[in-house]
This record gives C-alpha cells, sequence and structure tokens, in this order.
C-alpha cells in the first residue's frame, strides 16, 4: 500500500512540494525554483519532518549549483540553506552528503557535474522511501496485535520523501493486519497532528482519534495506550532524542506508567557528533505561532511568547529508537557508536 | 487594586456577562433575562471557571424562581441549570445553597421569597470576591521574592465573581511586590491561557509570557519554574484535583523535577461526598473544540475526537491546597475532614 498523494518531487527543473501550511482545508502545491525558494520553503515550513526537510535541501544544492558557476557564491547558497532551520540534522547531513559530490565532481565540467548532482539529489529522496518502508518493517514487530498507539507530530509521507517513519511503522501495523487504534496528538503550536497526521490517518482508513496533547496523560495512566511510536528530528551519540514540542513531557508519562516508548528515526537523523542533548540547537520561533491560528487571533498582541519548536527527550525515558538497520536498545550510547562503526545491531 | 472590568453583575433583573468566548478581540456582554438564558451561558461557556458558574448558577435559580410560581416547575428548571455541565462542584454547590433559601422562605410569599433568592444570589456573588481575597492573601505566603510561576487555564477575575483565585493568588504576589514572572499556558483546546489569563496579565501588567501547553515540561525540568499555581473545578475528600485538562500532565511533570504544587479553590470546590477523584464526572466536549479554531477548520472533518475538559490529579502530586480557611497540606484526606468539620487547618 502506499499513500494516494505525492508531497515531494523534483519534475521540470523544479522541487514541488505539497503545501503543509494550508493542509488539510486546501490541497495546493508550491513550486521551488530557485535554491532561495527551497530555503523559504523549509523555514516557513511548507515542508517540514526531518526527513523531508534533507531531501528538500538535496535539491536545493542542486539549484544552487545551478544558479552560482563560482565556488564561492556556492559554499554561501550552502550556508544560506543550511540556515533555513536548526535543530533537525538531516538538512545538514544532506547538505554535506551533496557537498561530497560536489566536491568530487567538480572536475569534471559543469553538465557533468549537474548531473551528479540532481542524480544524489534523487538518490537521497528514493533512499528515504527505501528506508522508511525498512524501518516500518522492522517497527512493525514491536507493535502487538490490537494495539493502541499513541502518536505525537506528522512522521508520514508528508514529513519524508514519502511514506514515513513513526507513522510508517503504524501504517505498517495497520496493513499487517493488527487492528490497531491511534490516538494523533493535535501538536500545538503548529498542529501537525490535527492538520497532517489526522489527515494521513483518513487517508489510509486508520481507525483513530484526534486529542489536545495534555488528553494524552490521562489516556497513559489509565492504561488506554499500549505504546508510544513518534520521529526524532535529532538524535545525540548517548541517545537523547530532540523532536516536536510536546516529546518530553509525553517520554516522562509514559515512564512514570511503564509504556513502552518508541522513536522512529532513519540513521541520518543520528547526530554523532554531539554527545548529548543539552548540546541540540533549539529553534525558537515566531510569537504568532501560538497568539494566531490561521487568520484568527487568540491571544493579546501584548503579551510575550516564549515558543521552542522542540524539545529534548533524555535516552532513560525512551525504551527503543527504531532504525532501517534495527532497533537500538540500552545502552544507547554503546549501541549508537557499534551503529557508527558499521556494526550489526 | 482591582481589575478594570466586570465579569458578571446582575442589574435591571438580568444576569450580564463579559462574553469569554469572544475575548480577548472584543469585548462584548451577554444579557441573560431568563434561567435558561444562563443555562446556555454556563454550557456554551460565555461564563467558565467554577466560582463564576456558581454565581451565574445562584441568579439562574432566582430567575427559575421569577418564572415558575409552582414547585415543581421550580424544581425541574434546577434539575435543568444543575446538567448544565457536569465537573465544577460549585454549580451544584449553589443551586443546592439557593434551594436551601428557598425551601426556608417559601412559606412567607412570593414578594418575600424572590427578595430573599435574590438577596442570597448576591450574598454568593460578594462572598466568592471575599474568599478569593482571602485565599489570595493566605496564598502569596507561598510565593518567594522573584519567583517564576507556572499556571494554566483561567482563574482570574473571569473565573469568578471577582479577582480570581491561582490569578488571584498571583495578583497579590505581584502587588505585594514580589517581582514575579509568570509563564501562562495556553491551555488548549479552549485557549482560556492564551485568551483570558493573556489578557488579564497584560491588564494587570505583570511581567509573563505565553507557551503552548506542551513547553511547560522542558521549563519545569531546566529549573525556570519556582512553583507551580493553579485552579481546581472540584476536590475530593482525599485531596485529590479535577481541574482543566493538563492539570494532571504538568502535576507528574512538577513532581518528578521536585518543584511545588498548588491548587487554590474556595471551600465550596471541596465536594466532601467524593471519597477519590476517580468518581469525579469528567465532561466530554464536542469535537469541534478540536478541529476548528474559531472560524477556522484545523483538521478534517472525517477524523474522530476524544475531548475531556478536565483530567484528575492525584493528591500524591500535589503541594497545597489554598483555601480561604487556610492551605491544605497531606495528610489531605485527615485534613480536608478536620475542615469539614468546622475546625482550623
Amino acid at each position: 500500500m502506499d499513500e494516494s498523494f505525492v508531497a515531494l518531487i523534483f519534475q521540470h527543473e523544479e522541487l514541488v512540494l505539497l503545501d503543509q501550511r494550508v493542509l488539510p482545508t486546501s490541497l495546493e502545491y508550491v513550486h521551488c525554483k530557485t535554491y532561495q525558494d527551497v530555503e523559504f520553503a523549509i523555514r516557513d515550513m511548507v515542508v517540514r519532518g526531518a526527513p523531508a526537510i534533507g531531501a528538500s535541501a538535496a535539491y536545493g544544492v542542486y539549484l544552487a549549483a545551478k544558479a552560482h558557476e563560482d565556488e564561492p557564491s556556492f559554499l554561501a547558497a550552502l550556508t544560506f540553506l543550511g540556515n533555513a532551520r536548526p535543530t533537525a540534522v538531516n538538512l545538514a547531513w544532506a547538505i554535506k552528503r551533496m557537498k561530497g559530490v560536489y566536491d568530487q565532481e567538480k572536475k569534471g565540467g559543469r553538465t557533468h557535474l549537474l548531473e551528479a548532482l540532481l542524480s544524489e539529489a534523487h538518490e537521497i529522496r528514493s533512499e528515504d522511501i527505501c528506508t522508511n518502508k525498512e524501518m516500518s518493517r522492522i517497527g512493525s514487530r514491536v507493535v502487538p496485535q490490537g494495539a493502541t498507539i499513541l502518536t505525537h507530530c506528522n512522521t508520514g509521507a508528508l514529513a519524508t520523501a514519502g511514506w514515513g517513519t513513526a507513522l510508517g511503522v503504524i501504517k505498517q501495523a495497520h496493513y499487517d493486519g493488527k487492528d490497531i487504534f491511534v490516538y494523533a496528538d493535535e501538536t500545538r503550536p503548529r498542529l501537525q497532528g490535527a492538520r497532517l497526521t489526522a489527515w494521513e490517518l483518513v487517508e489510509a482508513k486508520i481507525p483513530s482519534r484526534l486529542i489536545a496533547d495534555s488528553a494524552a496523560a490521562t489516556l497513559i495512566r489509565d492504561g488506554k495506550i499500549d505504546l508510544v511510536i513518534l520521529g526524532g528530528d535529532r538524535v545525540a551519540a548517548n541517545g537523547d532524542v530532540a523532536n516536536k514540542l510536546g516529546t518530553f513531557s509525553l517520554s516522562v508519562i509514559a515512564k512514570a506508567y511503564g509504556v513502552p516508548f518508541y522513536s522512529v528515526v532513519p540513521v541520518s537523523t543520528i547526530d554523532f557528533a554531539i554527545s548529548d542533548g543539552s548540546k541540540i540547537p533549539i529553534e525558537e520561533r515566531d510569537a504568532s505561532e501560538v497568539t494566531h491560528v490561521g487568520s484568527v487571533q487568540v491571544a493579546p498582541t501584548e503579551i510575550g511568547v516564549y515558543n521552542p519548536a522542540f524539545d529534548v527527550t533524555p535516552h532513560q525515558n525512551i525504551t527503543g529508537i527504531i532504525t532501517e538497520r534495527g532497533i537500538i536498545y540500552p545502552p544507547f550510547g554503546e549501541n549508537i557508536e557499534r551503529l557508527r562503526r558499521g556494526e550489526t545491531l
């Protein structure tokens, strides 16, 4: 089974993105013709989700190479792209990987270089879809028959090049006939759960209910949740996970009431260079995300706002991190190091 | 110091309520001429907050007595009023108190009865304001100089007949020159924090910031919150507190990180007849509160929604319950029983 929509595709020299700012009430596409368009699309969250940001940035690098024949301007464009959002490591990862191709192929002439860059961007995109399918096969094993699953934010086809990470696991369990039920947190302030996950759940016909973020705690306490499955934007070398705001709170409640808690991420989301979660930069976004919902003002304009987009869940609160190379269990530091060295888990 | 607005007043035979559904962008008043108008205002949350619901219902009982000279119709009207919202005990408390006056005064003739009922409703309203001031004086003592306080939902002048419960304590600490700073949870789904508390904080010029509910956990973990102060809609005899959705989650986080956690309620919010929180009825409200924000649709209409308005915080997570008769500390069951017997705390 596959989703009935395409959220991220490169065609006719444009990165075409399903505009996630206006879902679910409008299905509109944004056409990025330049790397500046791609940077804006990432920053303004036309596209979001760590893997989708990575794939988009890869096409952005190709467009930057097209725009700038001289290397300093090209490198400046990469810095510009890399600063679009600070927390998800996949952005830096994709740019670095594309830069590697640039360094290797730039001697071969401009036409060859551009072909090689576009080919690598396509590769990053299709690898991501395959990675997601593999994570889903692996992750589905931890989902018991008849499980009720809590998820947070959006980690589906919209958050990736296709299929999804945590929501991929959930879809796989559903298509495996596991008779699952999903509670989806609405995920304030940007409401990715309400706007995007609920839409994907309806599209996939998975039995589910939407809840305010605060409703999850009582469901967990009362034994109504069998496991929590969500994504990750950057995983530190010790297993701490930076993910959408609200993840940390859920992890404390889940741990307090003994509910398994899984993060689903491709290996590209692991930042082996960062020792622990306290060193992950946490993006603060505009006050208007909290004071307004669409065109509706919900708070006095005079009030100050603190609006971090992510929080950090300590590895002690995590049962396992599901990747395409297997499930990382504690001790996370040791097992992530084994993964880094290319060993099997 | 007092607030610059009147949110609840009875004049010219009408209960006049500041319409809390449209704040902070509109200041509009709803005029309740009949008990049916009062029931609608409570059910649709023109007025909300346990003490404000109690005071409104008291005037509703007076209007019911005006409308129905025969006792069976009057009693049916009381049942109708009492069913407007299930969780806050102040509704039942106020109706019961008014019914006591009715039973005592009905032999004295209709004019006398109506005078007695209106007088009692006025008494409930003014008592509530005095009670709030007393709780604020008592509660301010637990607020350290320079404290950063986290609060949830709205517990200010808008939630009461005037002044406020938890927000009353916060205002008192501010006016006492304690140099406090407040983080206000926006409080999904009805956004009472964003719409009402933020507005009251701006009006009172208290340094503060608004946050998404999920942002509180990291602030608590990182030592940025000195104490949590919030209200309560019904307190069981063992000290369990039913309060706005999101309170329970905050209590788990606060307990895990050793941050003091206070509920501020008048004694009328204690339901001595209910042994523990599991027996408190939890209101479920309409799906549209989650799928829509004002006129803006934020989720697909096909998604199911679970929308409880309250949750229950176990007494084990509570540092103290601040009332007008003193602060109830553990053992809560014993001390609430002493309060019930009229003993001092």
